[in-house]
């Protein structure tokens, strides 16, 4: 059993591995704190990085010759393969490492086994602890393992009513330059993005990251695809440029829906086998709403510009909704000012509890943070 | 010139002022910090309530002796008047203050004297330090002075996606508990609350402020408008109970815009000459649009729920916006949660520079706070 000092670290532990979240995929989020013999912290480490140290070295070369006889507490099971780093579980034990406590085990079966290899090399493990808060915050590596298909994220920018677009159809911009540096940040963090071919029609968006006019550096950018049962995207399209790579993704080559659109459910799937497993949802609002159907969203990333207009297309569309009880029901995990605009994220709620008459509901106890942005 | 000390005084009293705000109306919104004669914090005070004692007496009996030779730094000019309480220029006279510092002269004409009242005491009087600051934290009661109308909040439930009502119409409950407990404290500080006749026939409502199903005390319920044209509110519609007065505002008697609807802009000239001062408009979409082409809208509050509808009505309608460029743009000044709901309250932006070419825009420098609720 995990005592006092290591759950306590391992907490410590999961607000480490949360730190470096744009930077770390496609790798996993990890963060790991070494204990001395006595139980002190003798060193931190977080994952930053595809290519750069894993939390457990890091930390190791924190804590020095202070982890002899100590214990490595780690958010994810330590690795047994050589990547581009060496296994950690061989660090662990050169190190001198007597026991190893460890949260979530790697479903990766290229990087698991580090359990059973640190106890071959003689060393004490423990698994499961603080594994649901662990899970959380690795959820966008977690998911694909489980589901089968990328971590989908759909992030909408809209106004305090709602809009995603003025009555003209305009919608350049809707939100201030901060909030779209962000946007361009998460573009380069995943390695897919997905749009409907109503979208690449109406605004003819390029769909890559980047820094002012700048790509961001080529091998971040993410490949596009586009929803499109007929192939009917412009040969025009900007999505259809060198910039990086394109998949017009239509019913023929996906699969189709009875009533002929491309069946979302078969396209993850196909994503998942190309090798894709972080996914960002860029709209529009009748994609949006039919991702919804198909129960293929795990998180929500709305941006809210303090604005209004009273008219115009909202962010959503025939998501399946027709009364107020069987809405889309999300939890709040975060809410921070970027600039002028207001960033939420929301995931999905799992429980399914139906409100009472007056509207009470139980409280999942998920924790939500809000914070202020500093703005230039 | 007041000093730095003096200065710090009247920032931590303008956060005092800003404590009661539910419970003070019809009154201002005031605090008071009374520095001894070495210029430390002798007293602090702020009003709470009609009735209450001013925040000058408060600092004054929590400074008891140390008053003597001191300074007050009030948020707002001292009232020379005996309303239900003495003239606070006299209880200051009284206490042996040297000086007063206060920021905002009182624009009430009954009320207004006080500096002059206290120079004729013999003291010393400082008048505008701080004076923005301390006018925006009390702007809900300085704002019909110089407009000549209530001041208007603008109050509306959504859910992220900005419906506020599914496809089928229904809307029980949009939000959660919480934050209906808000509103019917907020509908408790209000003199009057408007509703439009759309709503009163699709929801009828009672617009009552009320804990579970018992009315708040009676004085504390306001006034009920309903924005009627040509009077089709149904005789029995609960807005006409006997749990509040109301009015149902008709063309005919108000004055009729040039497509026969209620002139808004006389509509709150006739509130104000019943001396109605603080007014919450709760909907429905199109009459929240007339008032902003009105511009008749002094305060955003929004109740935002982490649900997703993809249909049905939106908060806001008809604004008078065609274009993105054209957008009505408010500043958010607080976010909070309210149990599992978000609560957004903005205000119109004062600047009008449009944004730049790349959607830059200058920044006004409002303070935003941003907070978490603990939810039962
Ligand atoms: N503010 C924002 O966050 C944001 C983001 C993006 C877009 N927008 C706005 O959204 C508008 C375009 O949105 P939209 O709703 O018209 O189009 P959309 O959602 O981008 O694309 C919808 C189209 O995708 C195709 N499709 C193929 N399979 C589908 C399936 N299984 N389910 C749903 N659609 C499928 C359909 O066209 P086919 O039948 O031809 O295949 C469908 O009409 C633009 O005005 C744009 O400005 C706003
Ligand atoms: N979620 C929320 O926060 C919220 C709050 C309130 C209502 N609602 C929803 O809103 C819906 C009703 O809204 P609605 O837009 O249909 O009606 P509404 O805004 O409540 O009332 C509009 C009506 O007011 C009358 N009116 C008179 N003078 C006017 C003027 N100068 N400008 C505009 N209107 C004037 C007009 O009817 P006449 O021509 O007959 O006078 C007009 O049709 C309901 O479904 C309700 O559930 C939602």
């Amino acid at each position: 059993m995990a005592n006092h000092t290591e759950n306590a670290a391992m907490r410590r532990a999961i607000e480490l591995s949360s730190r470096s979240q744009d930077t770390t995929p496609p790798n996993p989020d990890v963060g790991c704190v070494i204990l001395d013999a006595d139980g002190n912290v003798a060193g931190e480490g977080w994952h930053q990085r595809p290519g750069g140290p894993h939390a457990e070295v890091v930390a190791l070369r924190a804590a020095g010759d202070r982890a002899r006889g100590g214990t490595a507490v780690v958010t994810l099971e330590p690795c047994a393969h050589s990547g581009r780093t060496g296994p950690c579980a061989t660090a662990l034990a050169d190190a001198g490492i007597a026991r190893v406590v460890f949260a979530v085990s790697d479903p990766n079966p290229v990087a698991a086994g580090g359990a059973s290899a640190l106890r071959a090399h003689g060393l004490d493990v423990e698994s499961g602890v603080l594994a649901d808060e662990a899970a959380a915050v690795n959820t966008r590596w977690l998911t694909p393992y489980r589901t089968g298909r990328p971590f989908v994220v759909w992030k909408y920018a809209a106004t305090l009513d709602g809009r995603s677009a003025a009555a003209d159809g305009t919608s350049r911009w809707i939100t201030g330059p901060q909030a779209r540096a962000e946007v361009h940040r998460l573009r380069a963090a995943v390695d897919t993005i997905v749009a409907g071919v109503g979208t690449v029609v109406a605004d003819d968006p390029q769909l890559t990251a980047r820094d002012g006019e700048a790509l961001l550096p080529y091998d971040t950018q993410p490949l596009r695809v586009v929803v499109d049962s007929t192939g009917r995207t412009p040969a025009s399209a900007r999505v259809r440029d060198a910039s990086a790579p394109t998949w017009i993704a239509t019913a023929d080559e996906v699969g189709a829906t009875v009533d002929g659109g491309v069946n979302l459910s078969k396209l993850v799937t196909a994503l998942f086998d190309r090798g894709q497993r972080y996914l960002l949802l860029e709209g529009g609002p009748t994609l949006a709403g039919a991702f919804w159907r198909a129960g293929l969203i795990d998180r929500v990333i709305g941006y809210v510009a303090p604005t209004l207009l009273g008219a115009g297309p909202n962010a959503l569309a025939e998501a399946g909704v027709d009364t107020i009880n069987a809405a889309i029901r999300l939890e709040l995990t975060d809410v921070a000012t970027v600039g002028r605009d207001l960033r939420l994220v929301a995931v999905p709620r799992s429980d399914t509890t139906a409100v009472d008459v007056d509207g009470n509901e139980p409280h999942t106890g998920a924790v939500l943070h809000v914070s202020t942005s500093q703005e230039g």
